[in-house]
């Protein structure tokens, strides 16, 4: 048959994490933790799959989770979205992004895609019949340059794709770009999807601003998150979709039709956490750390290091070292070093090369101190 | 926001399954099992999720499962699908069916649907700018009137969404219906979007016949599935996808984008669950006493009953005791007399009302008698 995404390819975290594995290398590539979740929420897992919550949630998930979800939402961001009407569980981010997309996006509306960006965004976009408009974030920080996004919005922008903390530089969006992007779409129907899966994750005292907890943005966004990336289990695919009650009946409509929903006993677990546990608001401290030991060591083999603030993602630059191709360099790395990373070219529309490398440093300090040490032969 | 699917509402299964908790109603409703999965199986995700089984898994599933699946087809299809490029493991068997139309339909393209049919093929259709095209079941049985469906083919015809054991009539495909679509397709470019959800449920020594052990039709069909059909486990949202390479290439493109992966904890559950246990060779005889508990005594309420030969559903027709539409009566029987079923007029593209309901009989025994005894009251 025709292929509906001929340009497109096995995604780059499936290929670095199978070489990874290959290689036995240490897995800096494809983001997931090196290490467990908290065994009490484990145990709840194994407790109501045992007790029989076995059979269908409803549609747009269990009103348990949903509360939970909407009370953490008034803890972290200080609104509290209608759990009936606006928030809906879903299977993963990469559901939530799909759905919100699919629910939004005609055939020959353009979406504003902030370059480098996460490889869902363009495919969801495209399947839609959608055009991805690129816009290239400032090579120096990846701040926003919205001078340029202001001059992207046509008559036919209808969405624009949001991603703080970013991945994969670790960029996070002060309250002047909020601001600045709610001027922006003010007086015009364009729609925000706001990837949010790293909201927890952020670093020397910034706070992670959720587009729904702005007033301006919040009656147009589609907040999506994930509790996996947030509890250390990424394999769960829970996530979710916070939007105001219209926004969400589109939403739903096309969820319904998707996955229908998503797993009960895991359902039941979370909202349970969530009700005894806030240790997710150890995360940043936790994360910090990490980053920290990993950046310090990092910077000793040589390359450049571009600071993150939020995501569990750290960017190297190595173009005064060596002028090999990202992707070259990242498969060596991986087969001489026994160290992955991901090339960041992948996360541009023109495979745009500026000898970057991203690592994930949601691992064990031992892996990570291994890692470094490693790349000590690098230079 | 203007609507992609402005005729869609929420789903029947939803909103019966909600008038059913609210009314206190027994839910023969949505299709979920009222009794529990095998202790063993929910035993494993509980040690498989304490042990770490967290993160990630391949994003076509894990290669134990598409191992374990394959072997599974071999023994009850006779043939054995690659586990690597002929198997992929999703979140549930509608999103099986979504990423398979999503993989094929484009903008003009016609599908063929037999209705009554399952309310997500539309919307899966339309959303990828397809056209559903319908043709009737025969309203006798519910078997396929083959000259009508040569007639809805045109030089548009993508593609053709098949569904045995069917749902909601319980009409299993014969050798005959399978060559007999073989040969209408052979020349032409029309591919299958099989829905074989319960592939396990079959009666009277009647045998599924998969469309994926057709030597003429595997070529050319999306084969979907449903782990959580087959093993009581409807909430775990889990489900399979076979077909052959060059289809599962662009299969795969679709779900990499749509959820990426699925429940890891749950995949490695299910892979060790069917090496060491044949269970499901019981399912037909399992739900054949079912069945038979449930028709004979729904027979003597004086429903019409219309011979279910697989899934876990049962047809009742009511015109002679009542000229209420299927709807009314369906609220009507759920807060009267506390059965809850589903009207079938929702299954077809006209809402076509021929007096009929269905029961799902996946219950206890205890509740499929107390459910007939209450609907005792009908005359
Ligand atoms: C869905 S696999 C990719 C995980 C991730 O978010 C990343 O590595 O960027
Ligand atoms: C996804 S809810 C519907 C379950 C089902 O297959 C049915 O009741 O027909």
């Amino acid at each position: 048959i025709q292929s509906k995404l001929p340009h497109i390819g096995t995604t780059i975290f499936t290929v670095m994490s199978k070489l990874a594995t290959d290689e036995s290398a240490i897995n800096l590539s494809q983001g997931f933790p090196g290490f467990g979740a908290d065994p009490i929420l484990l145990e709840l897992v194994g407790n109501y799959t045992r007790e029989g919550y076995n059979q269908y949630a409803p549609m747009a998930g269990i009103s348990e989770l949903r509360t939970a979800l909407a009370e953490k939402t008034r803890i972290t961001q200080g609104y509290y979205p209608s759990p009936e009407h606006e928030v809906t569980i879903v299977s993963g981010a990469t559901e939530a992004i799909f759905c919100a997309v699919s629910a939004l996006v005609r055939k020959d509306d353009e979406v504003i895609v902030l370059e480098p960006a996460y490889d869902s965004y363009e495919p969801a976009i495209t399947l839609n019949g959608g055009i991805p408009v690129y816009v290239s974030l400032n090579s120096a920080d990846f701040s926003v340059d919205w001078e340029k996004v202001k001059s992207a919005i046509t008559s036919k922008t209808r969405a624009i794709m949001v991603n703080s903390p970013h991945n994969p530089s670790g960029f996070v969006w002060s309250q002047s770009d909020l601001d600045t992007l709610e001027e922006l779409i003010r007086d015009r129907e364009i729609y925000v999807i706001s990837d949010e899966v790293y909201e927890h994750i952020t670093f020397d005292g910034l706070r992670h601003l959720s587009l729904g907890g702005h007033s301006g943005l919040r009656n147009r966004s589609f907040v999506c998150g994930s509790f996996g990336k947030t509890f250390h289990v990424t394999g769960w695919k829970i996530g979710y979709c916070i939007a105001p009650a219209a926004l969400t009946v589109e939403f739903r409509k096309v969820h319904q039709y998707v996955t229908f929903s998503t797993v009960t006993p895991i359902q039941y677990a979370l909202a349970e956490y969530l009700k005894i546990s806030d240790r997710y608001l150890s995360i940043p401290g936790f994360y910090q750390k990490k980053r920290d030991l990993f950046a310090e060591g990092l910077a000793e083999t040589g390359l450049k290091l571009i600071s993150s603030h939020g995501s569990f993602f750290q960017l190297a630059s190595y173009g005064h070292l060596s002028q090999k191709s990202d992707r070259i360099l990242a498969v060596e790395m991986t087969k001489i070093l026994k160290v992955a990373c991901i090339p960041i070219s992948v996360f541009y529309s023109n495979q745009q090369d500026d000898k970057i490398i991203r690592f994930c440093f949601a691992k064990t300090d031992q892996q990570l101190l291994e890692a470094i040490k490693r790349l000590g032969e690098l230079n």
